[in-house]
């Protein structure tokens, strides 16, 4: 149980004024629970005085039984032919726990526009108006609060539990960085790297330290053209095939147990040209001078500008290195604060984690990025789950 | 371009009073665009009267314009440095292509509790809060309708196009299936099964019949216990090793350019029992019979009842067939209309598409199912992208 993340919560609570918080995002249930939720039909109920409640779907009990903390835990029948109307139970019970409470700000989910899914990433429930309308029934349209900004800025810190659960996917995301690299050969085409960097995550992260899920989303530009645009948030791999010297970019999303690695590797088929070496050296000069900057109290500003003067006095600009060096990640593959961008002025506090990933993408050359993720400890940065950074060899 | 779904979406547009749709979903994105967006943060405007307008991040423009039927595109910048506020460069857009058209009936996607991923579906952008605020402010509040239904209701009944992209999402997913066969062996894992499927679904369906991008989610259960609960809809592939004569149970979703396809099949590590191969033979023929029930006319409780009482006289009831025979599915995994179910009166029309998975679960013996899509024909059912269904051999 991590008990400093539910008294974090608490107090945040408290200062907001806020009685009760209901999450139904998979990444909020597991960040005030520990379940990860399959589906995104469990609903947590979690007060700021006395104990949460979670309402389940009857077939994941078990699933949901070895994983929480510490909740009540109640079921209604989900995907079968005696099912009812999921909405009017979960309901009935929100109803029940705050009955008598006098509880008069409850905290909701309003403002997610970004959501990690839950483990079964093909199709996902949202909280719409059917939602919203049951939690008006239960506790009344203005006792509803908007707590995004309370969530978001509570998962801003990690706690040392939820590094360690950072740590552990970051590590599984090196057999993915490990694949890719054995991989990398010409002939070979975006989607079979994809492919196999996905199915080695899948493989040997499944009950890695104690890990129960583990996947990949893993995207692979390669060549000139694909590369040059490879900034993008959302890629796609395609079916060309890897010529010689041209580089493979992999962009790779990692989630183990509900908790996300955001990693990326270049890396070359058969032999580099001069000036490819050049500009994965540049980016590789960037990336360490931007992690030696992380520390409790530094700005992400001067994090950014660790890595863009590097880049900069390579002769490079924002026209070329045009994203920011770092956002934050955990229990999404992104997350706001802290966002290591020009100008920055948050500063970093242990705890918090981020991503560090300068990147150069020149039209007609290519592109190349190299992304880890850091973990600000009490005196600097901690790479998590480091893997090797080469260009070929 | 797809004129019967523009056709048919107009004609409802007009019954239900609407004068324009607003989408962002990328499966309505797709349904009345023919471009599947890469992110969910691409805004269509579909007017009943006049050309459709796509507000795109500028970073998927290629791909918009190369999948576009028909609509101006614009862009806002995205993911870069120099972003702006995404929000309020979209709401500029729609409020000035609505300036002078006296829309009093706007319809917009707000019941939609359940969705399909965008094309990563590592993270989703889903409409909360700032969305709708967003709306209220180019369309006015009172002018904002739930177009929901409306919607449902259009993708309850496919077009020919729209046929043809599902039968060539169920020829990719039939990659998978082949896969699963040649690798299911002693001492093979959930998890190594899954990722195969997924791999061979990546690498042969991308560029199959000009697809651009697919990907498969597979879930594999092993062994008397995992397959007993595989009626969940959300199953977990382990690292326990298949036994001689235990079932491999595949639960495989793929969506290929946002076209889905769902199809199960059970397959037994070295020899089967007699018990699981009588099991096999109950669920194969109680599939046999509902497809062939499946024609225009043919209410959903016949089709279930077909299959259904092919169950029961083996000896089982609801307790062991305790699932739908089917549901709808196309630009989602699971769709609502129309719903094979015991009792069911929806009458089948051609061009629906729905799955035939009749299954049985028994405690301590372990489950068996077996999942294809059809679409209703003029006179009975196409099997998409049909396979082999053999227990071994």
């Amino acid at each position: 149980m991590d008990n400093e993340r539910l008294s974090r919560a608490r107090a945040a609570m408290a200062a907001a004024g806020i009685d009760a918080l209901v999450c139904r995002l998979p990444e909020n249930v597991l960040l005030l629970s520990g379940h990860w939720p399959l589906n995104g039909l469990s609903f947590l109920l979690f007060p700021r005085d006395g104990s949460p409640l979670i309402i389940v779907p009857h077939c994941d009990e078990i699933e949901a039984r070895d994983e929480l903390w510490e909740a009540e835990c109640r079921t209604f029948v989900h995907g079968v032919l005696t099912a009812g109307d999921a909405y009017a139970e979960i309901g009935s019970h929100l109803k029940a726990a705050s009955a008598g409470k006098r509880w008069t700000r409850v905290g909701i989910e309003a403002s997610f526009e970004s959501v990690a899914p839950p483990w079964n990433a093909a199709e996902i429930a949202i909280p719409a108006s059917a939602t919203r309308a049951m939690l008006e029934r239960a506790f009344g349209a203005d006792a509803l609060v908007d707590a995004t900004a309370l969530l978001m800025d509570l998962r801003s810190r990690k706690t040392p539990g939820e590094v360690a659960k950072l740590r552990a996917a970051n590590e599984i995301a090196a057999f993915g960085l490990a694949a890719f690299t054995e991989n990398v050969d010409i002939g070979v085409t975006g989607v079979e790297l994809a492919a196999a960097v996905e199915s080695e995550v899948m493989v040997r992260g499944t009950g890695y330290k104690g890990t129960r899920r583990a996947r990949a989303f893993a995207q692979v530009a390669t060549g000139r053209q694909e590369t040059s645009v490879a900034y993008r948030p959302m890629e796609i791999s395609t079916n060309r095939k890897l010529g010689n010297g041209e580089t493979a970019l992999l962009e790779l999303a990692v989630v183990a147990d509900g908790f996300w690695a955001d990693r990326t590797r270049p890396r070359v088929a058969g032999v580099a040209s001069s000036r490819t070496r050049e500009l994965f050296d540049v980016v590789l000069r960037a990336q360490d001078a931007a992690i030696r900057t992380v520390a409790p109290g530094a700005s992400t500003g001067e994090v950014d500008r660790a890595a863009r003067s590097v880049i900069n006095d390579a002769g490079f600009t924002a026209k070329e290195f045009l994203h920011v060096t770092g956002h934050s990640l955990g229990l999404r593959y992104h997350e706001p604060v802290p966002l290591i961008v020009p100008g920055g002025t948050t500063e970093l506090e242990e705890g918090m984690v981020h991503t560090v990933e300068p990147g150069v993408y020149i039209a007609g050359t290519g592109g190349m990025r190299i992304e880890d993720n850091v973990a600000v400890t009490a005196d600097g940065a901690e790479v998590l789950g480091p893997a090797p950074r080469a260009l070929d060899g």
